[in-house]
């Protein structure tokens, strides 16, 4: 039998006859790999398990803890759930059914309103199906048998997908599982018997090919596990974010407010929100100023020219509001897009000198993104966001030292909010791309600064080659949430195209006209969505210094009110963020609804505290801290918030 | 001969042969008045002071001490104006020529292109003119007669305007000087000799009509006064205001930057401006938060349906920039012209007790307004300004106190700028004029609040019949500056209109709903236009609080940099905005420069100060104060930026 070379990822090679499958490879690795492989990725081309191979070949086996291997078991878990679903609703047809960050979804049109009480129907109905542990059968087939297939079943959703295939181009591959059969180019874990522990999310509405003038379907979503401790922390995981979830906590602790009055995706900012975002705004103003940042002000709105001089208009026009003319079509202004232009325009607005840079202009700057409106989500997706911009003019002598001393801002925000499980990616420059724009030999003296001071500032970082911006190389900064989800906050980028577009210049100590370097950067990225995973990083409880209420004193009855007063009025003068709750209720009933509203501290005051002149000291998820002289309490809170503690 | 009544201002009353004339009245008082009298109110209407009076009158000598008979002078002078340009260019034709605030102009089509070097050619053949002391005189004609008269002459402009008047209602009068007659209701003084001392300002172009579409015509500006003096002390203000100008001083010490590039109207803030608002911003917040407001953010933008709901769109769509359709025209949206809508959200985002009035949510909200290109000037008149406003939603019952409270915030803030020259005015509704809305009982008792208030509070006013807001009463404050020029700043307003048209409601006492009454309040009014009044109030040397550069260290040479640098360092700790000028400049260079930028405070540096660890502090307009120890000009400094001491 003919013989073929496989190359694990290690870097070892074994000998098997040709024909072999990667589920064979892995068990001649170990019989544990082999009940663990879902899939296998053949020269960086993920497939079945059980697709032979007949040729030298790369082969790594793929199990749930690969991203490609997650992603196949959640695509079968997807044709299980379909499956599900057309034995309870025979004339079920099928939209699309991926695989999605965690877990799948699919979406179908049936003829009855689904609820969240009728998956715990489909769910059994898997379950039933999964103890058959059919195989997941792979075959390919031309596009005319196709179509018959499908016209056979009246699928007009499957036909208008293959409607859109290529005949000469694309094999046409179907995956049967028992007696379900779906349109899929796969690959899929070997039997549906390997789909162990799931649960079926939710019910949503979705337009066919996400279009609002088509019908609107139904969309499950749903996760599964080959653990039932990995689903169970999952589940805890989603109980735990629903209660953190910003759009929950932001109503019950009076936040923000989103109304269709105003207009969906532009948060109304209520007064505690407002301190929350004027506090957190202060604390990176603060830090800035120390480090040589110019704050500026500049308007929302500019003349289109700005952005047809950037590029972004029209080539963006998709994502921007649209433009209003004013007079009879003299001028055009846009809603910003971003704020580049304008700190051009006050870089411009006088000669500058070697001697004058860097300059480091900031500002919370308010940008317009014309997002649909079924895409809007909280704070985390809305259509005017602050970016909490700096634009810094340097000399190319001074690039890696703006660098380091930026990432260094970075490091030293995300620290301040408990952040420290953050990683990096290096964006590069691929040089087969066009769109990247400039001086190659500039970009590649960029690359090598931006991981010089990446070294230099021990980021732990990947790099990805091609994902640059257009104007130059960047680094983005992710943090993970409570879900484990990966947000990406701080962007530091490195732009060579906008100085010459916008004929940014300088006076070199030679005398001559030079361009400067442009670094775009953003710590928290847009203030909105920053505040947004705050909420849910820190469940609503956030640091004393950040808290829109920090204390709150509650006299046990009337009694002593006069008392209460006094600390109230003596806080309050100290400059503490201070309430009193002189209600006619229960001390009990208070305390619970203060810490339903996660203020760090209550001072509940009575008869003992009165007599000796001190209070009662109360904190939020801890409970009763003793008896403290006043002085005493404010000492604590004032080291709080200077140090900026984050309690637990 | 048969005799009438003249009733004169005091009260007293004079019989006077019938067809007296008001110059005659004038005489039987005073040779001095009768020598000054420039025209006469006679039952109300302003006349000239020859014109027969047939029956019992009320009659008052108006000199050029009156509104009135400036404005009649000016008027006369614009004619004068018209004459000498018409004898030195004989094709001239003429638009209108009204006085105005301060002076006169007149819209003259000539086929030259005048320059400011033509004025004086101008005045010399004014001053020949009024050699000649012709009298004005007034000739009634019938609407035939009038366009029989501007035919013959070809003036357009004038039979365009007669065109409009109506023939039975209207008398069209002439006045002739000399060989000079020009269309005009009058009245006029006595004679051409009365003009004593004028002086012509400016020629810039101007539209027929006001309307682009038409002919640009030239404008020339001029002023006159009877005495040299008071034409002298004019100019010498004029001087000082140019060196004021907020334009050139915002330009010179880089407070802000307009350029087409972003949007005429649209000011950039550079970075020392940036300091000198947020200054003003935080200092207003402070104090309001003080006084238990709540800051509050809302976005630029709005649902169009608010504005239809306020009643602002499309009424006002003249002076708004035009909606922004989204997607396929679902959605529209406009940039707001007012806060209000906005924080009425807010408002209802949750049922209100009549526990938790008043509620005061405060802004510094962006509003915009679609101003023509032409009108816009620096920072007083832009597309796009900051309302330092806030909306207050209180009971009736605690509507006086809470009007008293917004009236001393607002002597406050004029006290720390040092406009202790305001006056203020009520205005009132208008029982005839139906555009006000609301309840009337309702509008006379916050009519009797807000005098009561106003009384209460010491205010010097005047009140105006029918200036209301179409919402309910108000009170706008007024300052002077250097030119004597009114601004209209801080406006305090009652509304009993928007409550209902937003359905804003709370729960009283008695748990049935009520309607709160909204005050909207700024005491800065634009926050751009109050610091355009702040840098020309200020002459750009701003009080030390709010000036961007507090202090500057001025090394007298190279050997004293480390010395400097140590107080420069101490000073920044310190919190000081404080710069250093190591520039490799002579010491007098730097100290005028500085000087020039209205610097409070200079350093300055050399052995003496270094070998006794001192300072040689040299104050902005006043000079050497003498040498101080560092910490007794810190000391210094943080009292006077404590207090908000304002230098002279």
């Amino acid at each position: 039998m003919e013989k073929i070379n496989i190359t694990l990822p290690d870097g070892s090679v074994k000998e098997f006859d040709k024909g072999v499958n990667a589920f064979q490879i892995a068990e001649s690795i170990s019989g544990r790999l082999a009940k663990e492989a879902i899939a296998a990725r053949v020269d960086g081309e993920v497939k079945d398990i059980y697709a032979p191979i007949n040729s030298d070949s790369e082969v790594a086996i793929l199990t749930f803890n690969d991203e490609e291997g997650k992603h196949t078991y959640w695509h079968s878990s997807s044709h299980l759930m379909a499956h599900a679903v057309k034995e309870l609703f025979p004339e079920a047809q099928f939209g699309v059914g991926p695989a999605v960050d965690t877990g799948f979804y699919y979406d179908i049109d049936i003829n009855t309103n689904l609820s969240e009480e009728d998956l715990p129907k489909i769910e059994e109905k898997m379950t039933e199906i999964t103890a058959k542990d059919e195989p997941f059968i792979r075959q390919e087939i031309s596009k005319d048998e196709a179509i018959k297939l499908y016209t056979e079943r009246s699928d007009n959703y499957k036909l208008e997908l293959i409607d859109g295939f290529n005949e000469d181009e694309e094999i046409i591959s179907i995956y049967k599982e028992g007696n379900f059969t779906d349109l899929c180019t796969g690959p899929h874990v070997p039997s549906a018997g390997r789909i162990k522990y799931f649960k079926l999310l939710s019910v949503s509405g979705s337009y066919w090919r996400g279009d609002e003038k088509n019908k609107q379907l139904q969309r499950i979503y749903g996760v599964s596990f080959p653990k039932k401790k990995m689903l169970d922390e999952y589940l805890e995981a989603l109980e735990e974010a629903k209660k953190r979830d910003h759009r929950k906590l932001g109503k019950e602790l009076e936040l923000f407010h989103i109304t269709p009055k105003v207009g969906t995706g532009l948060p109304l900012w209520l007064p505690k929100g407002t301190i929350l975002r004027e506090t957190l705004e202060n604390f990176l103003r603060e830090e800035q100023v120390k480090r040589g940042y110019q704050p500026v002000v500049t308007p929302h709105i500019g003349n289109i020219e700005l952005y047809k001089t950037s590029g972004h208009y029209p080539y963006y026009s998709d994502s921007q509001f649209p433009p209003i003319k004013l007079g009879e079509g003299q001028e055009e202004y846009l809603l910003r897009p971003m704020n580049c232009p304008h700190h051009f325009q006050i870089y411009s607005s006088k000669p500058r000198s070697y001697k004058d840079l860097p300059i480091r202009l900031s500002e919370f700057g308010m940008v317009y993104r014309y997002e649909q409106s079924g895409e809007l989500n909280g704070l985390t997706r809305v259509r005017s966001f602050a970016v909490d911009d700096s634009h810094m003019f340097v000399r190319q002598d001074q690039l890696k030292d703006e660098l380091c001393s930026v990432i260094d801002l970075i490091q030293h925000v995300f620290t301040v909010m408990g952040f420290e499980d953050f990683t990096t990616e290096l964006s590069f420059r691929d040089d087969n791309d066009e769109k990247f724009g400039g001086d190659i030999a500039l970009w590649e003296r960029a690359q090598i600064e931006l991981k010089e001071a990446a070294d230099e500032m021990n980021l732990n970082y990947i790099i990805r080659e091609g994902e640059a911006a257009f104007y130059g190389p960047k680094i983005d900064f992710m943090v993970r949430d409570v879900l484990q989800r990966k947000w990406q906050l701080g962007t530091v980028q490195i732009d060579y195209v906008m100085p010459e577009r916008f004929d940014l210049l300088y006076t070199g100590s030679d005398g001559e006209k030079h361009r400067p370097v442009v670094i775009h950067r953003a710590p928290f990225g847009s203030l909105e969505r920053f505040i947004g995973i705050l909420i849910e990083h820190f469940g609503g409880y956030f640091p004393t210094w950040l808290a829109p209420i920090q204390t709150v004193v509650i006299p046990i009855s009337q009694n002593y009110f006069e008392y209460s007063e006094k600390v109230f009025n003596e806080l309050k003068e100290a400059g503490f963020r201070v309430e009193i709750d002189k209600r006619n209720e229960k001390v009990g009933y208070k305390i619970r609804e203060w810490e339903n509203q996660k203020v760090p501290y209550m001072l509940i005051l009575g008869e003992k505290e009165q007599n000796s002149e001190n209070l009662s000291v109360r904190q939020h998820k801890i409970g009763d801290l003793g008896n403290m002289q006043l002085s005493e309490f404010s000492d604590k809170l004032r080291a709080e918030i200077k140090n900026k503690v984050i309690n637990k």
